[in-house]
């Protein structure tokens, strides 16, 4: 009997901002379904937890880009904690049933995956962490915070760092990072006074500002009386200038998101631009896939920090299914979350037993 | 008897344009003089040829800077090709009248220099080459492009390299440094039909582009078939942006100057800047002085490019004396140099003889 399965493929070009109504909107639901038994050489995971992402806006544009935007019909491309529900007759003894993974399966309930995609991304959360940290600290996420402070913005004992974007999943990883490398400031930009006091009281930040003050350019001139050595900049746009204008000398500037710009339809350029020359800073955008060959030495040490409790975690689940991505992607580009953004499609409960008995 | 010394003092803020006018204007002249006996610590130089440079403005600003701004009153800063014609007493056994100096002196028709100053800058010039080289090709210009193009833009063999500015003293040699190392294509921007010719007829550019031309955009684009693999930036602006919309993966982006931007009320970023992170470009910005230990290695290579004939050189030479300086800044950002400008204090014809008849 074939399994039912729900879709949200990419309906039309947002113009330029995501339109999250179902019908009319950015996307649109698509009922198919998965013929059984499924083919030799596939595995089938039901998917429990679709990860949300500040890049996703820019999937949707056809700019040239490290990938491929999505097309027009296609699911909309995601993440995913997804448990192995099937397995096709040539892989029996490769895949067990019960097996997780974070896969990229899009927006869908169900999805099926080649044995090589599903390889390489078999979860392995260590002890004392809990199964989301695959997909945040222990995944792309944590990873991005890590490259990008550590082999961009190759921070040092004593350095000012700041982030933006720091309330964010991100961001909050790559503040932490920068506590323990020794950074003497570590300063955070987040959009509520509740962000701001779970950066300072929850995270260890030194500062936190909340950038829709109307003094927030002074505050941040404040917070960095040594100027700033690395900026891990996850939204660009103002705040990516005010950091320019406080640039210490030979500063790095670690570019990871622009989510300020995202949706704007006349981007705008940094005007502190010229302080590049004047304190020789450094500017470099990045993409963690280029550090794909790192990825086991940075999982070991964000696991062994997370087990510690030298970095805190914090998740933003939204319930009521695979329905409310849209809305939760739009949300998201408002600021909505504190933490790592994820739709829950199925909860942990509906989970089947492992026949191994694995923890998750 | 005293000797007079005319000079040219930073009279007021420029707003934000220079104004070329000696009185009433950005400068102003002083008559001054120097006391004979000079003190038995400073060697005494006349002036025969300073340098107008890009920079010069931002030296205007008080802007938090690798260098400290000029202050109002005090004589323009600028380096210049001068020659020994006075010898402190205690410094009798370590200059000799008629040895010849690159030092910042200003401008002004003599300067006093401490023994130290002196020192550093002795000019000492390979077999084949011309005086005026001690302050263009084998000087901080030759210097500038070397470094950026080499240190900052790491040119492999095979890149498509744009060189914007690069008609102008520091950008006609990085565009054939970048020759020399082998890159693919080699990309000027200039602002005239003339500066254009001579980058692709004289210089060996592959390409030379009209920025002024309307469809620049275009000519820029069909130029770079395979994107920009090291941008070596003289203007910033609009400029700055197309290279972004057109930066291959990983490229490098070596900031130099913006002269397009010096004297904006309001300078304008790039638009363009979140390709930074879809192609991991890294922006650096740099100055010269930060690679000083290298220079010896740097003049070495520089002097035998040009005396192979593999660099060739071109100088404006404002004739006019001391009073044609802030007329001549003024063409330098309007672009009227090809090539490194100059003004004539005095000529060479005017220069004592070395006793040690040595050349220069």
């Amino acid at each position: 009997m074939p399994i039912s399965n729900k879709q949200i493929i990419y309906a039309q070009r947002p113009a330029p901002a995501i339109d999250p109504r179902l019908s009319g909107g950015t996307f649109a639901v698509k009922q198919t379904a998965i013929e059984e038994p499924i083919p030799a050489d596939k595995v089938l995971v039901r998917i429990h937890y679709l990860s949300l992402d500040p890049a996703m806006r820019q999937w949707l544009t056809a700019t040239r880009s490290y990938i491929a935007p999505v097309e027009i019909g296609d699911v909309m491309r995601s993440n995913a904690i997804a448990q192995i529900v099937g397995v096709g007759s040539s892989l029996k003894n490769e895949f067990k049933l019960g097996e997780w993974l974070v896969a990229g399966t899009g927006w869908q309930e169900y999805a099926l995956l080649s044995a090589q995609a599903a390889k390489a991304q078999r979860v392995v959360v260590p002890e004392g962490c809990t199964p989301s940290d695959a997909m945040s600290v222990l995944g792309l996420t944590g990873l991005t915070a890590y490259f990008g402070l550590l082999e961009v913005g190759q921070v040092q004992n004593g350095d000012t760092v700041v982030v933006s974007g720091a309330a964010g999943a991100t961001g909050m990883v790559a503040g932490q990072i920068a506590k323990i490398k020794g950074a003497k400031r570590v300063v955070g930009l987040a959009g509520t006074p509740d962000k701001c006091r779970f950066l300072t009281e929850e995270l260890g930040f030194d500062t936190a500002i909340n950038y829709k003050d109307k003094d927030w350019r002074k505050q941040l001139k404040a917070a960095c009386p040594e100027y700033i050595n690395v900026y891990f900049d996850n939204v660009g746009g103002e705040i990516l200038d005010a950091c320019l204008g406080l640039a210490a000398p030979f500063s790095r500037f670690a570019i990871c998101g622009h989510i300020s710009q995202y949706s704007a339809a006349q981007p705008e350029g940094p005007r502190s631009i010229m302080m590049l020359i004047g304190q020789r800073v450094t500017m470099r955008g990045f993409i963690v896939f280029d550090y794909a060959k790192q990825y086991p030495e940075a999982l070991k040490n964000l696991g062994q920090w997370l087990v510690e409790g030298k970095i805190k975690r914090k998740d933003h689940i939204i319930k009521g299914g695979l329905e409310a991505c849209p809305q939760g992607l739009v949300d998201l580009y408002a600021g909505a979350n504190t933490g790592k953004m994820m739709v829950e499609v199925a909860p942990f409960s509906q989970a089947i037993q492992s026949k191994q008995g694995e923890r998750l």
